[in-house]
């Protein structure tokens, strides 16, 4: 099919190639503000051929936005209005309330999924992408009611072609869970990163940075064009798990002061739980959606 | 030469791997505690025979020891008693003011080398043990004054076969950054998996956590039989580089709160500088011992 991607970077780029691998894109035409990147794609062979935001959601079966939050918010409306009357778009944000809110009385509300691919790296740009980026990854859709099956269907069998497993949630709980697990890693690495570049002596600290530091420390290098407007959309949700986390360092830090010795390996052994879960039954997803829905939806 | 490793996990057993292929070491004697230990790493071919402590460091020429810094605490002035007039004896520990304190008045003072080798995963045991783990790291040495010259060399020696450039600092020095860019990562990741574990729904938090999830919460998984006695002994350092982080987050999360987003994309902005740091002209390290001393100690 006619696949349109707004956005030639990490993600839509990576996109780009395992859906041409998959054969479900049989003709990838390529939207980007940045002409840099626009050549680049090109030039990589990650799209067949540039077109103007215009021309390029015309006559198309599905438009992709692979875009910054803040991005999608200024074009969603726009792309809706001027799509076919059949035409699929989908979204990969990794914020969906402020999104959903923002077409939430278009007339071809039905023809948009909201999704988010659970994948990345801290890298970006078109040279960034890389295949079966998504491979074993879990992509969230939001509020599935509202959209139309055909669209739904679509866009499921394009995930599962990446080899994705699909989860579905309410915009509400995506935006919850997503700012414990992707948006409070960020914002702890980003502090992390700022602490450890205060201490006075820079050069020191970095020539001793071990693998362990590397790792923690990694997703701080992460994007501000893509990062800022994700924390603002999610404003409320990512301040509450930043005020978990204080809450649980600060106690963290009052046990080793203390001396309190014996609630401080607590935590830890606690914190060792971890390990099971990340590499247990995983995942807890069932393939079937009735399923999922009732795991997912209250 | 005859080389006696107390403690076949990780580390000792990663060391045991490096130093037989480079042939520095042409025997290799295991001591542990752990029985199962010890037998697994004489079945893997870590070492080629187990002792007992008092054994084992008779007539040898290098003793090493590769067991949590409570167990070496523990031992350490008992091993210098019993070693042999010129065996050397390192210390591989993550800490290092408290250690040397507790040998500082030993009459075979100048036969230990206080060192931590920069290096290490989040697992432990024999069967962790791997090749290479050293490679291209650091391993710092404190105090070297305190330490006689010829085992000052044979221990460079031995490191340099590893692929590791050296470090020289005093042990405050050395315990002060450690807290920045070992133990506080550490810290960090245990308190990111206490408060992600307290969010109601963990399966749903489990199945979406992603590559940056789980490689910023990694050391979590870190043992607390390593850790905790590291926490102990490095207290006040480790609190110092809490209050540093929690205060960073704390900016971070009023900002976003307070809505000052340009503000927020600054602190992030400041913490991408940690990729050019990274991946740029390290290590400041010179392969000149003297220099080394002038740019890490004052």
């Amino acid at each position: 099919m006619r696949t349109t991607i707004i956005g030639l970077g990490l993600i839509g780029g990576s996109m780009a190639k395992d859906l041409r691998k998959s054969k479900i894109a049989t003709e990838l035409i390529g939207i980007d503000i940045n002409e840099i990147h626009a050549k680049q794609a090109v030039e990589i062979g990650l799209v067949d051929r540039i077109e103007s935001l215009e021309n390029g959601i015309k006559n198309t079966d599905i438009v992709i936005l692979a875009i910054p939050v803040d991005k999608e918010l200024e074009i969603l409306s726009t792309v809706l209005d001027q799509i076919s009357e059949n035409t699929t778009v989908i979204d990969l944000g990794s914020t969906k309330r402020v999104i959903i809110e923002s077409v939430k009385n278009h007339p071809k509300r039905r023809n948009f999924i909201p999704a988010h691919p659970m994948s990345g790296t801290e890298n970006s740009g078109p040279t960034a992408a890389q295949e079966d980026l998504f491979k074993g990854k879990i992509a969230i859709l939001c509020d599935q009611e509202d959209s139309g099956p055909q669209h739904l269907a679509l866009v499921e069998k394009m995930f599962q072609s990446l080899g994705m497993d699909i989860a579905y949630m309410t915009a509400d709980e995506q935006d919850h869970s997503t700012a414990f697990v992707s948006h409070l890693p960020h914002a702890a690495a980003y502090a992390l990163a700022n602490a450890v570049q205060t201490k006075e002596d820079r050069n020191i600290i970095f020539d001793l940075a071990s693998g362990g530091f590397r790792s923690t420390v990694r997703l701080a290098k992460s994007s501000s064009t893509m990062w800022h407007p994700i924390f603002q959309q999610n404003r409320d949700y990512v301040v509450e798990s930043l005020n978990v986390y204080i809450k649980h360092l600060k106690h963290f830090r009052d046990c080793l002061k203390n001396e309190e010795d014996d609630k401080l390996k607590d935590l830890i052994l606690n914190a060792n739980k971890i390990r099971g879960i990340l590499e247990g039954e995983n995942p807890h997803f069932v393939k079937n959606e009735e399923k999922l829905v009732k795991l997912y939806t209250k």
